[in-house]
């Protein structure tokens, strides 16, 4: 059977729910979550930059370990409100397009307003 | 036609080579880009503690745009890594249930460390 | 002898010096060593909101360590970027009295956009 | 006359108290504001790792900026707490001076746990 996003996300609410956690997740928390997991993830980084092909293995595993944390918070955020994470990526990208058209953006690493 | 995680990503990987952008993403990069989303989705709640309910339209909107932002560069990340971001959150969660069994943390918000 | 900012932030000169430390210390890299240590600050808050009277004394020495490491590297990046980290405080200030009058501002935390 | 901390940390007690703000600065709430700015000093190095020579005016500006509401919430923490900031940072030296030793330290950038 194939792993998918509304799987995970099924599996993360049961958690919760066998938990009792959703007492504490308040919007506020949940960001709040988020942000020290991704405090967590930049200490990968600290003094050093290393490529992609330089990570060893204790940073893949640490990365794994941390990126999961924020896409859970992430995830339980989204749920919380009644957004459609997904959903809310192609509405973004679709918004990126028209702030980057291609021609302009191509190469270049300057926000929308300074194109 | 079903939205899945794979789809969702491989747009996001057209939209980058597309632009070329790729020359910028060192891990660092983008593990302090998803640090700078994390940081504008915690100014939603500056001062405030608005429970599921009291979100407005406009913070609902705020919610997707920067959750899709730290998304989209979480799955950044685990691409150029090489890691599958959806078993990454399963690993963790397998992990998190022999930290956190039902039996001890049921509703309680303490660490592990401290259960 | 009363101790001053100039005389902490001297220590601190002399502490990076005397550990030939200033080679890692690019503006950057400064930036998210203080970004990291704001994650640590944020950590003393998850899942709950103690008022000052509340702190506990772990909660009170954790603060103290993590606003020193956060305080340190500010100082440390003003210091790399030549800036006058008292004179930038009070600039904002003036600025932030522009922008905040206190007719319209008094009791009322909205943004100045809001304002 | 010459500015000081104490001085400084004067004036913003007395911006807060003019607008009667104090009621909105729970040490949860300081802290989360901290962060936000910390987020905004690291979008000063997104994509970019700029020398300190090669700090334009515009960054060193933002820079200012940025350090400045940094150092105010950690300052209005502090105060919050009934912590001396200035006292905390000698603390936290005098902790780092045992943890990295200068014969041990020197031209390391590794973590206190792996010299």
């Amino acid at each position: 059977m194939t792993r998918t996003f509304e799987g995970v996300r099924d599996e993360l609410r049961a958690f919760v729910a066998e938990r009792d956690w959703d007492q504490f997740h308040a919007p506020k928390d949940l960001a709040l979550s988020l942000a020290v997991e991704a405090g967590e993830l930049l200490e990968i980084f600290q003094w050093r930059n290393p490529g992609a092909a330089a990570l060893t293995p204790e940073d893949r595993q640490r990365l794994a370990d941390e990126l999961a944390d924020v896409a859970m918070y992430a995830m339980l955020l989204a749920d919380k409100a009644g957004l459609d994470l997904l959903a809310a990526i192609e509405a973004k990208m679709a918004r990126n397009r028209e702030r980057y058209p291609v021609e302009k953006a191509r190469g270049r690493s300057e926000k929308s307003t300074k194109l």
